[in-house]
């Protein structure tokens, strides 16, 4: 299939040539170049939600229900999950796996899961550009959906039209914790698992830390109570990103949100390439292998073997 | 104070000049070349223990906990606690501020906090070389901590001599997921909060992972149960910990490992200094902030974008 036969597919929705986009941004960013510049122009008429919080809240049931429901309006679906905790094992077809049982073989649905592949990073990246695909292939609502708190993860949330937060009731004595680090993430709070005990208790804590936070868009993030798992408080989500969605539009802090974005998006992208440019050079891989070979035999430092390297690649 | 005069001071373990080390890899690696090469010959004397798991698992007590036992057997103990999820808020200086309390003034441990600094990355390459520092000054224990399970902390605690996973019981649905994703990390598991319900279904449901799990140095992780504000498996854990060091000198995967770890180490090293000298070319950062609104304007991809970045750096 050539380049251009590629993006007509694309646009048109076709989901083999959609992923098959998203293993080339997956492949690399040298590659997915060309095709990431024909599909952008095309981006920005989706809804694209980012949704993260810790292992155990129960954010892939709430991504899955949240799903039906935009499918139930009759709207294409793209999920988009990131696994990067499993970089050699199966979790992300495992996770796959789990979900196409629960959404089915709904033609309308997109799910891929994004894992790394070895350490020269560009998962961020590769994510953000399989959002980009998605949106610009007709998927109204794009969901992408992180584990954790990591730095990448959080990053990644930050570049959604709407980032959702979700925790559980009696998360434990490190709340305050965690709650001073999404404190900024935030457009709207869900509380899963709102059957348990200690709801109310979450809740309280969750709206004193949110009155004392300052956001220069001057947004109040809703607090959304839900139990997934029996498909409760979910059209109410959805009415809160939708919320969220009308007040950016008029929203005068949102063109900063969007600049920084831009800026992360170009520093993760350079990054990656300055990285493979570098290891492109003759011998480089050969020279970066004996010398990591040194500093574990402890016979060369970090420092020195990387200023090494780049000497190599610059002289 | 000159550089050699500061290189005695870390090395006899004065506080005041490692705080100040840190400081220094903290605010870049540029300047902390130097430093860091003076640094590490005296690495490697010290064991470096890696605590991860999930927010709300109890990790800092515990490692609280095990940083007390460590003191009442008379050793130096360093603490390098990521705190990556909070970019802006005060997150890392509240756990600082809890953790003084915990540990009192004791001159025999030393905390420090691990925060990013806007966009430009390394995060994980100042927390590792933090952690030489430690171990360089004399700290015979060094625990590096990290929240949540997202790519850069599980790099992080890869690096550490013993890797520590914290599990807690009943995590609800996700655990088989968070556990594949965990299963190559941990060589030794901790089920803290152990006097709660599901204790010994959460214990059954590891060692059926573990049992599956394929570790090329033949290592089976034990398992401690603990419930940390109560001090109690601190002991074990500790014994667990020790265990495994003895193994690991022995064992014929450990080089292997540490072969990994170098190769990681000078390639988040040679990811931030490329980008760095980028940045430092006449006008490219001016460039950027222009290109980054053009991005966010939807006037530009940032693929283009980046390549005249790069463009501009190499002609």
């Amino acid at each position: 299939m050539k380049g251009a036969q590629s993006i007509d597919k694309i646009l048109a929705g076709d989901p083999r040539a959609v992923a098959r986009a998203i293993s080339v941004v997956e492949d690399g960013a040298a590659g997915a170049a060309g095709l990431m510049k024909a599909v952008f122009p095309h981006t920005g008429r989706g809804l694209v939600v980012g949704v993260t919080g810790s292992p155990g809240a129960g954010k892939s049931s709430l991504v899955d229900k949240l799903a039906g429901l935009y499918r139930s309006r009759g709207e294409r679906v793209g999920i988009v999950a990131v696994d990067p905790s499993s970089p050699f094992s199966g979790g992300a077809i495992l996770g796959d796996r789990i979900r196409m049982q629960a959404l089915g073989l709904d033609p309308g649905v997109f799910i891929r899961s994004m894992a790394t592949r070895g350490n020269l990073g560009g998962l961020a990246r590769a994510t953000v550009d399989a959002v980009a695909i998605l949106d610009a292939a007709g998927y109204q609502k794009v969901v992408v959906e992180t584990v954790g708190v990591g730095q990448d993860e959080v990053e990644i949330v930050k570049t959604a039209d709407c980032s959702v937060v979700v925790l559980v009731p009696g998360m434990g004595d490190d709340i305050q914790a965690i709650k001073a680090g999404i404190m900024e993430i935030g457009d709207v709070f869900v509380i899963n698992k709102a059957d348990r005990d200690g709801v109310l208790r979450t809740e309280k804590e969750l709206e004193a830390l949110l009155s004392l936070a300052h956001r220069p868009d001057m947004w109040s993030p809703p607090i959304v109570k839900t139990v997934a798992t029996e498909n409760k408080g979910i059209e109410e989500l959805a009415a809160a990103v939708e919320s969220y969605r009308d007040f950016q539009k008029s929203a005068p802090g949102t063109h900063g949100r969007r600049g920084a974005v831009a800026r992360w998006r170009i520093l993760e992208l350079l990054r990656e390439r300055l990285l493979a440019q570098a290891l492109e050079r003759d011998g480089a891989r050969g020279r970066l292998e004996a010398l990591a070979q040194e500093v574990a035999d402890k016979r060369r430092d970090p420092y020195s073997a990387v200023e090494e390297l780049m000497g190599g690649t610059h002289n």
